[in-house]
């Protein structure tokens, strides 16, 4: 089957772009001895997930326990859960988590999250990891200082379910001297108080390329390398030509020579800007711009194109941000030059929680 | 149960609210005497479309097949599709949900549309009712002149399988005036042809409260009202104590004084600023701002806040746009003064197609 027999707006993705995502940057950190553990949020599928594993990642990062049980569900047993886990509901979730899953690791930056974590883990023969979340820049969750660090690590070793497991930090793109700076102090720290870091865990698409520049980290979590997008074209992180995901869109509405309307709105490629103006790059026109996005409709702007297209012809896009279009879509489709090979369920979209 | 029982984020929504803002603007219809066809696009529940044809709506709106397909199957009877249906796939869709809904119609601006929609119904005891979509201001799709409308409308007339049945327009919010003075030149130039119009379509809800200013608009549809949201307190639409709709997130991370991250980012809030500052309005706190969203992590400045609140607290945040949330979540909540009333699948989640 040919993709352009397929409805639209929908999900296409190169299978061969794909592969050679996963696995150009798999070499990478082999040669480098750094274990890669890619977030699952981009793709949210076992499928590639499994392709992961098999080109030697370590195991799989979740952002949440809806999307780790999923992943449980389809077998995978080496999984860490890079956010805090809190309240009562949840952790009864991660407690039931733990019992299916091998290797199963959390993050925390706080006193109460280990507090919480404390109280629903209490098997000194199988403890929960866990792992300091440490603000290296980004100015997200994580701890301020490697000192509270330090406090964290002991608290967590003090609660006989728990086991450190290392640093974590999500890092500002291209601040890996920052990243080396704040783990090196930390494991400063650390030796003197005589206490072990087992990981050093990094990790963000933006400057994957830089990840040599922060040679403390073992362990290094991405996700949208991937598919790439079009914010990881600005950022450098890959080639246009390297994006395997487009939301494959149909031409609606041509209302003035200049304007191009589409069936696909930020319900297919999200409103996410990511500092770049327009909403996407829309393959074989790079003059033509996404000016504009509702719901369900897309605006173009081609006045700056030699060729327009017509109602009915089927156009192509390259979302600034290829992981929460895979949240927008229940399925997505897979072809190798324009050849269908696979369509997929997205078994983790929708888990927030 | 109490809405703090439920696990984060979640979509929650005040039935009396919902209430008031449905009761309300249809009662502005009926005093007015204009037809209120509401978009389900914000709620996509038969349950509260349901109530909005018991409180006096003349049908409903949706802006996709694929939604239409899901009331269709609910039970709607009377539904316009304002999109242009466009290629085989989706015409035989259409054509499927003309034989189950008794009173559908859909739009057309051009005349490629309309041949498809000519080449696919063909039944003159039973014809499909089509609107020309015409462009008042808003720069999104439409026929650019009166003149454009009218040439439409008969080649509408001309098809066998067709009906004309009127003229549509999403209208450029605080445009009354313009869409006024369109639909004027349009009603001159089609009595001197001598073709009716059936319907004058309008609707937006940031300008709701305006409708009478374009006096020719006969059928008015619209569909944030349900629930209204951050942009239309700040179109004026609503007050804040309005809004139905509210997202609730535990906080997570206090990682300094003035940082609080929440487990709510652009996949429960979305990333839409519709030109607003932030992401969403804190309730209870109106000097906290929404100031960054990942996918999972909502970041929120307390700075100028006396109150802050801790790791485990639970806070509500209005989104700026409610309509893409309903859209991002499987299930919402209703409650009444934070007791739980009823838990909804939202049925038309997702489809963009």
């Amino acid at each position: 089957m040919r993709l352009t027999e397929l409805d639209t707006p929908c999900v296409v993705i190169d299978e061969d772009k794909v592969e050679a995502n996963l696995a150009g940057f798999q070499r990478h950190c082999d040669t480098l001895g750094v274990a890669l553990r890619p977030h699952i949020k981009t793709h949210k599928l076992p499928e590639l997930a499994r392709r992961q594993l098999e080109l030697g990642a370590k195991g799989i990062t979740c952002q949440k326990i809806g999307e780790a049980e999923v992943f449980a569900a389809a077998g995978f047993d080496d999984i860490l859960i890079t956010f805090n886990i809190v309240g009562p509901a949840k952790l009864e979730r991660l407690a039931a988590l733990a019992a299916r899953v091998e290797r199963l690791c959390v993050v925390a930056d706080s006193a109460t999250v280990v507090e919480g974590l404390a109280g629903c883990f209490d098997r000194p023969e199988r403890p929960l990891g866990v792992m300091v979340e440490c603000d290296t820049g980004a100015g997200r969750c994580g701890v301020q200082s490697a000192e509270a660090a330090l406090e964290l690590a002991r608290r967590i070793e003090a609660a006989p379910g728990l086991r450190f497991a290392g640093l974590m930090t999500y890092p500002k793109a291209f601040n890996e001297a920052q990243v080396q700076a704040w783990f090196s102090r930390a494991q400063a720290l650390f030796d003197q108080a005589g206490i072990a870091i087992p990981t050093f865990s990094s990790g963000g698409t933006p400057s994957m390329w830089k990840l040599a520049e922060a040679p403390i980290v073992t362990e290094y979590r991405i996700g949208t390398y991937a598919y790439q997008d079009r914010s990881q074209v600005a950022a450098g992180a890959c080639r246009l030509d390297d994006c395997a995901l487009a939301v494959m869109t149909t031409v609606v509405s041509c209302p003035t020579p200049d304007r191009v309307v589409v069936d696909a709105g930020s319900k297919a490629l999200t409103s996410d800007l990511l500092g770049l103006e327009g909403y996407g790059c829309v393959l074989g026109h790079p003059e033509a711009r996404v000016v504009g996005l509702s719901e369900e409709h897309g605006t173009l702007d081609f006045s700056a194109c030699a060729e327009r297209p017509a109602v009915g012809d089927l156009l192509s896009i390259v979302p600034n941000h290829a992981c929460p279009v895979s949240n927008l879509f229940d399925q997505v489709h897979f072809h190798r030059a324009g050849l269908l090979t696979r369509s997929l369920p997205v078994a983790a979209r929708g888990k927030v929680g």
